[in-house]
C-alpha cells in the first residue's frame, strides 16, 4: 500500500514551498473562514474555522453525561439538561487555530497547512465552571484541571482520547464556560456537540469539544497534547514556552474581485472602504494601522467597539486606489500591552503563535483589468 | 511580487503529487464533507461541502430582487417576499462536486484540489421554476435558460458573474427550483443566501448560487463556466462532453480512529460493522459491493430506502476484522442504469466526473495498535 510509505510523522520539517498529499488530507477535512466573512461581527454557522485532530464522535444527547470528578469532595455526573438548567452566560468570543500561518513558514512544520485566516467569532451559550467546582468541593491541593473529549485518535505514536488541562486559577475564571450552543442554536457535531469548553482569549487547541469529563488533580497533567504539543521551541528538544492566549493579529476584507486560481484581487481605480477585524488574547487592541505600499508606510485605522472583551473590534479605513498598479497592502494590529504584529515571521518548530502581518496583492486597474487578468493567468 | 510568478492557470497540469500554493489557497477555503458525516442523512449545516469560485457576495435580503427576463411576455422582478409566497416544495438532494477526486488524478489539473468528500445532502425548500416561467409567457423560439449568479471574479482571463444554463427541458423538469432555506433555515450566505437554484441529480457546478436573474435565450449559452469550463475531454482543444449528471458513486465511513497526520485507521480484531451512503444523478442506485482485500473480492452490502429520488442511500455490511494485519477498505456503487464505478480513474484534462472506488487504508491490531501507530509515524 503506497499510501504509508509516503507519511511522514506531524511535525516534520518540509523544505519546498509544496504541500504533501497527508497535509492536503487535512486540508480537504478542515477549513478556515473565507476572508470576505471578515464582514461579519458574528461569523454566520458554517464559515468559522474548524480543526479537528481526529474524527467528529457521534454523540447521543439522551444519554450524555459530563462525568467531574478527580480531586473534589462531591464529585458530580451532569446530563445535559442538568448543564442547561444552571444559570447561563452568552457570550462572543473570538478563536484562532494556534497552528494559524503555519504554511508560510520555511521550513515548514508537518501538520494542518493554514495560511492565515483559521479564525471567527461565534456567540457561545453555556454554563460557568467556576460554581460548578465550587459545589463539587475542590479538596486541599486541587492544582490543575484537565478537560477530556471524546474525540479519540492516534498522534505521536500515542492512542489518546483529546485532553488539555487549565491551571486551577485559569480554570476559575469567571469567563470559562461549558457551552451547549453557538450562535442561539445547539453546536453542530464538528463544534463539540452536545458540550464544549470555551476558554475567551486562549487559542483554538484549549477550548475541548466533545466532552467527556472534567477532572481535578494535585499534579502537572503530562498529556499529549499538553506536554508534547502546543509548545513554541525552535530546537527539537527544547522545554519550549507553553502557547496559551492569543497574540494580537489584524486581518481585512480583501477589496475587489478575485481571480480564481491565484486568488490576486482587482479593483477599479478609485478610493475604496477597507474594512476587517483585529483581536488579541493578550489584551484589548490598541491600534490598527493600515499600508498599501507592503508595510513602507502606515496609517492608523478607525476601530469600533468589540461585542464583548474576547472578540474581535471592526476596524475600517480608505484606502486611495485612484492610481493603475500593482500594491500589497497589510494591516497590523497592536495590543494595549504592547504587543504588535511582526513584519516577518519569527520561525518554530510546530508551527504556532505565527501572527506576521497580512499582504494582499490588489492589481488597480481599468480598462485594463481583462489583460492583466489574461496576463495572471 | 513574489506570488505572482509561483501563479499558474486554472487547468495547468502538474506533474508532482504535491499541492501548490495557489491549490492551497483554495483548499483553506472550500471543504469536502469528512468522512464521519456519512452517518447523517441529512447533513448538518457546515459540514456539506462547499466550493465557492469567486468571493461570497454580500446581499441585503430586504431590497434583493430577482430578474426573471429575456425570450418571456412578462418579464418579472420578484422579491424575496414574492418567492416565498408561493407554492413551497422541500427535497433532499445529494450535491457532488464535479471536480471530486481531482487530486488523485496524475498530472493533476490546477484547481481546487479535492480527494473524494466533497458531496453533501441537504432538504432544500423552495419553489418550482417551471409553472413561474410559465406565468411569464415563454416566447416562441425559447431555446435555454441562463441562470447569473451575483458572485463576479475573474477566470480564463474572463471578467464575469458565475453564470450556467439549462435547456428549457432540462429548465422546466418539477424538480427544479429556485431555494431560499436549507434544512429548514435560511439559505447561510456560502450555501447563495438569499436565492439559489437545485436541480436534483446534476453535479454541484449546476446549482447557481446568489441568483441575480433568470434569463430566457433563443440560442445556446457561450459563457465561460458553460462554454469553456466543465466539459469531459482529454484532449486540449476537443470540444469534448458537458458535465451534466452525477455518475454513481458511494463512500463509506472509515472504521476505527485515525492517526493525527496520515489518516490510517486502527481497529481492534473484530467483526466490524460498516456503513455508507452512495448515489447516482443518472438512475437509482441499484447495488453496492464491498471489498475488504483492495478490490479482489467483493460482497453486496445491504441498502436502505432513500429520503427522495434525489438522495443517497445508506448501506451497511458486516466486515470479517479478526484477523490482525492490513487492509485496503474499497466500496462500489451500482445504478440502475448499469452505471458502474470503475476501479482506476480514467484521466481527463479538467479532473471532472471522477468516481473511481474509494480506498480506505486499515490496521487491524491488538495489542500492538500503539507499536503500528508508532511505526506509521
Amino acid at each position: 500500500m503506497e499510501r504509508i510509505s509516503q507519511s511522514r510523522p506531524a511535525g516534520t520539517l518540509i523544505e519546498t514551498p509544496d504541500i504533501t498529499q497527508d497535509e492536503l488530507q487535512l486540508a480537504v477535512r478542515n477549513h478556515s473562514m473565507p476572508l470576505e466573512a471578515l464582514r461579519y461581527a458574528i461569523t454566520p454557522p458554517g464559515l468559522h474555522y474548524l480543526l479537528i485532530h481526529f474524527d467528529i464522535p457521534a454523540v447521543d444527547a439522551a444519554t450524555y453525561e459530563l462525568a467531574v470528578g478527580g480531586h473534589l469532595e462531591k464529585p458530580l455526573h451532569l446530563s445535559l439538561e442538568d448543564l442547561k438548567s444552571r444559570p447561563a452566560t452568552t457570550l462572543a468570543v473570538t478563536l484562532e487555530c494556534a497552528g494559524n500561518g503555519r504554511a508560510r513558514l520555511s521550513p515548514r512544520p508537518l501538520s494542518q497547512p493554514w495560511l492565515g485566516e483559521a479564525v471567527g467569532t461565534a456567540e457561545w451559550t453555556g454554563t460557568s465552571l467556576a460554581p460548578l467546582l465550587h459545589e463539587a468541593g475542590l479538596k486541599e491541593g486541587a492544582a490543575e484541571v484537565v478537560f477530556t473529549g471524546l474525540d479519540r485518535g492516534v498522534q505521536g505514536g500515542i492512542d489518546q482520547f483529546y485532553e488539555r488541562s487549565l491551571s486551577l486559577e485559569d480554570a476559575m475564571r469567571d469567563e470559562v464556560l461549558l457551552v451547549y450552543a453557538i450562535n442561539g442554536l445547539p453546536l453542530p457535531p464538528q463544534h463539540g456537540f452536545p458540550l464544549r469548553l470555551i476558554v475567551p482569549g486562549w487559542y483554538g487547541m484549549t477550548h475541548v469539544k466533545w466532552l467527556r469529563s472534567v477532572t481535578v488533580t494535585d499534579r502537572a497533567f503530562d498529556g499529549y497534547q499538553q506536554a508534547a504539543a502546543y509548545h513554541y521551541r525552535t530546537v527539537e528538544g527544547d522545554l519550549g514556552v507553553p502557547v496559551t492566549r492569543m497574540l494580537p493579529r489584524a486581518l481585512m476584507v480583501p477589496p475587489g474581485v478575485p481571480d480564481f486560481m491565484s486568488r490576486t484581487r482587482f479593483v477599479p481605480p478609485s478610493i475604496h472602504p477597507v474594512e476587517g477585524r483585529a483581536w488579541s488574547g493578550r489584551a484589548p487592541i490598541a491600534s490598527v494601522d493600515f499600508s498599501s505600499d507592503g508595510g513602507r508606510s502606515w496609517s492608523a485605522a478607525d476601530i469600533e467597539e468589540a461585542l464583548s472583551p474576547y472578540a474581535w473590534r471592526r476596524w475600517t479605513t480608505l484606502w486611495d486606489a485612484t492610481k493603475p498598479g500593482e500594491y500589497e497592502l497589510c494591516v497590523r494590529a497592536t495590543d494595549a500591552a504592547g504587543n504588535i504584529q511582526p513584519l516577518e515571521q519569527s520561525w518554530n518548530l510546530e508551527g504556532v503563535q505565527n501572527n506576521a502581518v497580512q499582504r494582499v496583492r490588489v492589481v488597480v486597474g481599468e480598462p485594463d483589468v481583462e489583460q492583466i487578468a489574461a496576463d495572471t493567468r
